[in-house]
């Protein structure tokens, strides 16, 4: 192990190798349950493309696995290192390269945080939509490896739709630069997308091309409270069905909604079987939300609460932005990521309660509503074996239930270790195939976080 | 060769094979010039996904190239066919199979045609955007081979924002389903992205399951005039820094807009160097039309025009429609199809208008000025050699223009033959060879449309 340390100093400084095994270790995992990890040979901190070649350059010549890591906070262990393993952490290539607002493109290097780079864009007047609850500290390479998603995508789409171009280290080095700097493009096949949501399976993404949006007016939210999961269900199918464009459609359920007051006492309606957040960031919000609340009521709201300004807006997501903080208090927690078609969203709900019941656990559910994005977080008590493999079995229930629904396991978290054979149920064998032989394809030795996805 | 007519005919009906020389040869070639074709050996005509894999399975065994059709509307020779080789044609599987409102999306067949898609989908309030020229006879499957764009993507992005998932015949005759219904979704590598664009070399897509919009409200356009085309890519960057997402943007040069009026007396101002066509379909497009008239008249517009209503607007758009046929009249033509970053939009003009003069030929310039994708119109005698060697010349220069911009040589047509040696120098040797393996992990014997692309 001594040559990898070595090798890789011969293109590093010495700041930027850690080997010590307690502080690897420390390194091993993101913030997934139920995955396993080791003690990596090192953790290597590059600051140029050049020392990202050079170590993928020595990890090829010496056969070590690495893995490529962001801030950790992915939830399907897809960052996760076993032992021996390199990690190659892009946290100090963490600059913004370029703002243009003519052309609404930044250009970033793959360790800049999400909420960092919609700080600095927002002074051009412009917004870079995709807001992953972790936000505050994941940085854009790990947006791009999960294709990560968030609260604006029922109006705005995912990482994927604002990726145009990609500077990626391949295995053996060399360096590899995807498509355009321009609003359209059709050069040749779309590798771009194929490396967003590819878990750094294929290569290390080194800058990247991000199309922004100018900001859009101040979001107005209302609150919408049923008395059943099937009368939410049924409004937020109404609302899409009459063609409404909401900037945001979140929903949390029983189990939620009381955690949430019990931890920051917001004063939701502990009552309420599903409570409804939709929000506007349109030119007549106000309109907007009330021909919304027309909807709800008509679907069966027990009661409609329209924000009376962007102050009770910001409230209304506050308490949606605690729902996993909130759950967290309750115990460990595994957070499940199923995409259902909107219209199998109450089946979902009550699917989920069903599970929750016959494993007897308590399982929480938010969801971005909107894009039938459920999260069924499952609370149980590690420190109990028997409650620690309910709990596994009952993620896995509600995998199966959202494959049953016509739906998907991973609507914006990835694959990783935990789902990877449910990944290969979802594909089937000649989809899993195909994937192997992409991986193949750019990955040759196979060194380039091995064993994630499939 | 009657071996292959015979194994064909073994699960295809009589009718479904065409052999006559005479007749195949008429399904050689798309509407690009320049691009070499021969006598396909059949023609055939499948109605079901069995009957594609019977036909890729037959290809295959005997080692026969085989391109897929649609309509043959496509610009580059991507489905042009050699001596010898099986032409595809998905034309007989034009069935909608499914609208659904709540979720937004549409299944469909490869050859439905893309305006009778939308005329289809409006009736349920919903829109599909992707608007290429030839929308009342292209196919939706020949969209998705050429990832093909239009009028609207300035506001609603190209086909592959709307591809959710496929089910696709592999070479060796497998069914591939990839991707999803639901809104989101990352399950494994993007292979649907991978196909949109990849021109029938990697797959033979035989349903699509494609995501829907909200009817807009109707469009309202205003056209304003410059002197210079630097006014009048100023007045687009201008447009587009102030925030403004336009639902279209179109410019047409001098040279277009005299053959406009030639062809249909449309009543145009000849003298213009530039006509900027601006359109919204938002919820005041009257109001946001002022406020992007009175940046035109900053920017130096000679006259602006706001259009008084919907069909004043329609007239408007039916002059921007009329310029490739009004170009066409003129001789043959070449239509080029470089998208630069929209702050070069004016030098890309200037650029071709010296390339015109350089080449001593009529290029006419149309461009979706919002998305700096510009189709410079080579107009040419196909008589005289010597004009026929500029013309390609002339060609070949607007793409390296293109580049030198930081451009692509194509923004939605695709590559086909036309371009392919261009395509190796927009990739350069690292993302060629990367494209190749691809291929190769796809279609391993190298029948699917080989010689396309690179």
């Amino acid at each position: 192990m001594s040559d990898l340390i070595d090798r890789l100093l011969d293109g590093l400084p010495q700041d930027a190798v850690l080997t010590d095994p307690d502080v690897t270790r420390g390194y091993a995992q993101d913030m997934a349950g139920f995955c396993d990890s080791g003690t990596p040979a090192a953790v290597v901190f590059p600051e140029t493309v050049a020392q990202v070649q050079h170590v993928l350059r020595t990890a090829t010549a010496l056969r070590v696995p690495v893995v490529p890591q962001g801030a950790r906070t992915g939830l399907s262990g897809g960052a996760n290192a076993a032992s021996g393993w390199l990690v190659l952490s892009l946290l100090r290539m963490n600059r913004i390269l370029e703002i243009d607002p003519v052309n609404r493109i930044a250009v970033v290097e793959p360790g800049v945080v999400n909420a960092e780079l919609s700080r600095v864009v927002a002074r051009h007047g412009l917004n870079y939509p995709p807001d992953p609850s972790s936000w505050e500290s994941c940085t854009i390479g790990g947006n791009i490896g999960t294709g990560s998603g968030g609260l604006c995508c029922v109006k705005y789409g995912t990482t994927s739709e604002y990726v145009l171009g990609l500077d990626v280290v391949l295995a053996d080095g060399r360096l590899l630069t995807t498509g355009r700097r321009t609003a359209k493009g059709v050069a040749g096949y779309d590798l771009t997308r194929l490396f967003v949501g590819s878990e750094g399976t294929l290569g290390v993404v080194v800058r990247a091309v991000l199309a922004l949006r100018p900001s859009p007016p101040p979001q107005l939210v209302l609150a919408a409270e049923f008395a059943s999961t099937g009368d939410a269900g049924a409004a937020v199918c109404a609302v899409m069905e009459a063609g409404w464009t909401p900037s945001l459609m979140e929903l949390m359920d029983t189990t939620t909604v009381r955690a949430v007051n019990a931890l920051a006492r917001m004063g939701l309606p502990d009552s309420t079987a599903a409570l409804l957040l939709v929000g506007f960031d349109s030119t007549d919000p106000t309109g907007d939300l009330a021909a919304v609340a027309e909807l709800c009521r008509a679907a069966g709201a027990t009661d409609v609460v329209p924000a009376a300004d962007s102050a009770e807006s910001e409230l209304l997501l506050e308490a949606r932005r605690l729902a996993l903080p909130a759950l967290d208090s309750l115990g460990t927690t595994m957070i499940d990521d199923v995409a259902v078609p909107r219209s199998r969203l109450a089946a979902m709900l009550d699917g989920t309660a069903a599970i929750a019941a016959e494993y007897d656990l308590t399982i929480g559910v938010v969801a971005h509503a909107g894009d039938g994005n459920t999260h069924p977080v499952v609370v149980f008590d590690a420190a109990d074996p028997d409650q620690a493999a309910r709990a596994r079995a009952s993620f896995d229930a509600i995998m199966e239930l959202g494959l049953d629904l016509g739906g998907t396991i991973t609507g914006e978290h990835g694959v990783g270790l935990l789902k990877k054979e449910w990944l290969a149920r979802e594909l089937g064998p000649v989809g899993l195939e195909m994937q192997r032989r992409l991986k193949a394809a750019f990955d040759p030795d196979n060194l380039l976080n091995p064993g994630k996805l499939f």
